[in-house]
């Protein structure tokens, strides 16, 4: 029975549940972990592990999306980031590599530089001279004045992220962003969120987008829910997108959009709880940031954290990368944190538990403790 | 279901929810973070922001309260607290200031001195001076008594609040303050409080009160829960008494009493739950304490934390201050901790939910984990 | 509802609840504390307050246990402990009041004297000497042995307490103690414990005991629950003790039994909730040992942290007393954690709630959260 | 009722609990600790404590299996651990020894080389040399290829053990283990696991293996929920264990399969939660490794640690002993952790609860708090 709580007279509330209160189960079955998939397809675009970079200038750089595609995995590069403000952004990140804690003045000042076109159109050409499938990400409130920009650069896939997207946003004040429309009128598959239940999820689904991403991101070093009060437990938010991506595929019958989870990933065991939930693939951040290359050299901050008002993430000081990023990925772990060799111990967790491939490991047993 | 468990044979508790037990849910629906209105109008007096200050030493002087009600606030001082015990209380603020942790001692005997009526006249006067709305409080124990000489002086509004204020108080030993007569004498709207349940609150909105107090006040240095069993879940003590503002509403044929949540809020986090559980504003204590310019230089002490022998409160010594008071209301904030811009943070999450008013925004879902 | 859940197939555990857990509530009436009584009566014998101390040798010495009953409260001397095996503890109180964290090993050695009854007499008349209620403990195991010496030497109240007591003990090995038989001899009120649940506590109230002690003892130092497994959630435990004073009072048309906290309670909150759940008075030890002249000088430790070959619980180093005992009991307090005025604590918390009398009081509402 | 809770729309947990949740809760009677008997028996082997070593190098050398055997518990070598790698392991155990707390990459590397049969022969015959009951584990992958030299080699009882072993056992890359035939022929008994649910747990037992391991071994060293998801809620998987066995035994018309709980044991308590939830016995891993003359000199790590690419468990510096092996099970002890005398605990346990056998000991109640 859904978990709904009166915490007071006539005022109820959902229970939800993080990745954290949850684990996966084993089945009556164990299987071989060469026979173990991890493959995973956007549109027409293949993967080999369900990894799709979260879009920050600490995780990605032109470089880094490239080797991420590589590896097997989605890079996804910022174009209101660094990359696209600043012709040479590299001492700009050696020097906010280098912040201490109270770092969040000094990423309102570089984030204050305007967004420049002719620098997107450059940066996703180094990408796409990687050979890899290339992919942008593009805020709802800048969508309009940037995507022409981005679509005559030529880009494989769009995301279009914000902390909260809605496929029904209300202004007096600008013309805003008809994600139906907007979405239609393209040739490219869009990821569009995060977005955090049922009803929005369904809603994103029904512009046409590809891909939804559900959550807001947040990790440790997010404070969203100190800010604006809003916490998302994501083992909820996921399976009840899931359950939008159902619905919407019996109403369209047979659209699959794919969901992208967004938030509380840092191991392998949060990457195998999240499938077993429902999503398709999951959206890494502070692990890409945190491996030997990394383009601000092991530092992390969240997109919010540089709200030039109301920032919402803590700057993280670089830590000693343990890991290159194929190590990180793939292996071998010389530590026992679930934090190195991110796809190796998710098929190692399909194998103990009995499943196959990606789509079937969805229906793993969980158990609440 | 109304969450009553059995704790033992036939002995049965009712579980309560704190605001950090829950979160507020983004709608279907985001909105332009222009359109959103924070306003709010106790009887004739509108202000700005749904704020307004814990009466104490720490928070209020009559140019704090000044200064409060300039920037849409509402400034409440205490005429049982030192600047109305003593002609110059800006020495004793300074010494207090300065206390270790184990103030507790020094702050019974400051305490220790009388109340001053003519010291009382001379506040209200300073405050009406600012040209903002007056507003003081009083201690039901010392209404009667005190009350002539404030409602002489003229003040906008009157609060008289405890820790735990009932319509009903029984005493053999002294003669009673009868709320209900009392108020009905009155000319000025008259806030009452605090009280945690839904009976005490429709009690007291039986009074007459223009607005009731919600909660005792309790945040991290109050010891009220160790000193007396007495522990206030706020989210449901809020939405309880929300329910008697609503029942309240259908006896009288429509007199809508103001509740004003008080305990437990720190963060524009807080406060968008606090208002999203059925709040109409919300009380500041430390917050307001710590910023630049506070009276006690950024020392935090409740009032109970003075009491003669049962203090229930710990003295707080003084933290650097990290904003003005304009920035702790309205930003920019330079730290993403949500103890700064508090109310521009209720404004964007207001609009991340799809909500205009505040009144609109009672309505807003909220999730338990 | 009871609260059981099966935890596994066919394999069912009740929950059950500790004080933390829960908090009491005010009702919409609050009552002038001068109006408050806090009077116990066990038997013929009336207590200013509802406090029956721990005996134990860090808390009672015949010293104190005059002083506690001059202050209104139930001393208890513990026959088998130091006083009754040396002719004078007093240097050996004194070195242990100075033992370092790990002095379990030297507890043990110390508690292997022998018990000599020309002591008892000795003991129970030095305190026969202050003139109060006089009241010993005696194990379970050692009653039959020693109950003879302790009536001969002429006490008012008798207390047989071990961790677990019930009144059906099986033994091949020895003719055990058969508590209804050996109490419907006696002709002094005898209160018996601890005990856990509703059946145990119906089933001592059988053997026509006055009193029945709930719970083991234990507390913050206390290591019953990492030893033995045994974990007692004190609000259930004496909510499901109240059902059986209850049932036992329909059973026998009107004989109250008397319910005696023991475990968890160090604060005015907790005695306070402690007797909303139910109990008449609660037992103190910590708190005691800690106050200004108690027997070893601060030091703290339970009479089951010095079993000979299983020791369950941990030696606590003296720590600056912060009150004396009348202090302790009464205030003034000059600290604002709950430790200090512990009765005092509690009438105000019975003013807040409305309550007059203990009795009425164990109706007081409950929260959990 | 089963605890089956709807994380999201359409997608369910079940809610497990810990040994640490629940606590076991006396009855009406007590019993003589005299009386209380800790045998257990498997097959044709009696056993004075129901103790099975966990089979980790850091446990088991041949030396202590014998001790262990001879104090009245089951050693179980792992023929897959160091002694069957090396002719002369001690050297490598006393560098194991000095590890730092990042000790994983060595480990990886010491058991990089190669099992030798000749050695596994060699271990057994120093083992049957100490006159006790002789048993050693092996791992599923390696049982078709070492179990024709160990069943040369002579041994009691085998013990097939893994971190999740399955009845099917899923491969197209290699001839799979099918147990039930492997089982089938053999002569002796068989303990074969972990497994953590009700469905696997019948399903090795229709093996017609004679003892089920249930959990995964995890203590607080082991990090197999970090890296899989995979988190065993041992109370709940010990009880649906306990509930195939019932099953078994009705569907065999009485064929009793003995359940050995690993995972989450370190003290007296957590035995006897165990032994309560429905275990026949128990694995002791880090305990065993602790005492005075461990294999390790009190260093601990998991088999899993080890592991080549995707290690899980951490390694955990020596810690100094304060008992020996007789101590750690019959004691006496001198500290009130729990962690020494760890079956005369239990045995208080069972006489404080009231029962006398540990079949009976299997009914006894339980509390969740």
């Amino acid at each position: 029975m859904r978990d709904v709580v009166e915490i007071g007279l006539g005022k109820s509330a959902q229970r939800g549940y993080h990745l954290d209160d949850i684990s996966i189960v084993p089945s009556r079955r164990t299987r071989d972990v060469d026979d173990v998939s991890t493959s995973w397809q956007l549109d027409a675009y293949p993967f080999k592990i369900p990894c799709v970079a979260h879009p920050s200038d600490a995780t990605m750089s032109p470089q880094t999306a490239v080797a991420l595609g590589r590896l097997g995995g989605l890079g996804v590069l910022n174009v209101e980031g660094l990359w696209c403000r600043y012709e040479d952004p590299v001492p700009i990140l050696a020097e906010l590599a280098g912040l201490g804690p109270a770092g969040t003045g000094r990423l309102q000042e570089v984030y204050a530089a305007p967004i420049k076109p002719e620098l997107i159109v450059e940066r996703v050409k180094e990408m796409r001279g990687g050979g890899i499938t290339v992919a942008v990400r593009v805020s709802p409130q800048h969508t309009l004045a940037i995507a022409p920009v981005i679509l005559d650069a030529g880009v494989d896939i769009l995301v279009i992220q914000g902390t909260v997207v809605s496929a029904e946003h209300v202004s007096t004040v600008d013309e805003p962003l008809n994600l139906k429309e907007f979405i239609a009128d393209l040739d490219l598959p869009v990821i569009v969120g995060g977005c955090t239940n049922y009803q929005t999820a369904l809603h994103l689904m029904r512009t046409g987008a590809a891909g939804v991403v559900v959550g807001v991101g947040a990790d440790r070093h997010s404070t969203t829910e100190r800010v604006l009060g809003i916490r998302v437990p994501m083992a909820t938010a996921i399976a009840d997108a899931a359950a939008a991506r159902r619905d919407y595929l019996d109403e369209t019958g047979g659209r699959y959009v794919h969901l992208i989870a967004d938030g509380d990933i840092s191991t392998s065991a949060d990457i195998a709880k999240a499938l077993g939930c429902g999503a398709d693939a999951v959206m890494l951040g502070e692990p890409l940031a945190r491996c030997v290359g990394a383009p601000a050299s092991g530092a992390w901050w969240h997109s919010a954290a540089s709200h030039p008002k109301l920032p919402r993430g803590v700057y993280a000081p670089a830590a000693a990368a343990s890991a290159t990023l194929e190590e990180l990925l793939f292996g071998p772990s010389h530590e026992a944190t679930g934090m190195v060799n991110l796809f190796g111990g998710l098929r190692r967790a399909m194998a103990k538990c009995g499943y196959e491939t990606l789509k079937e490991f969805q229906k793993v047993g969980l158990m609440l403790c």
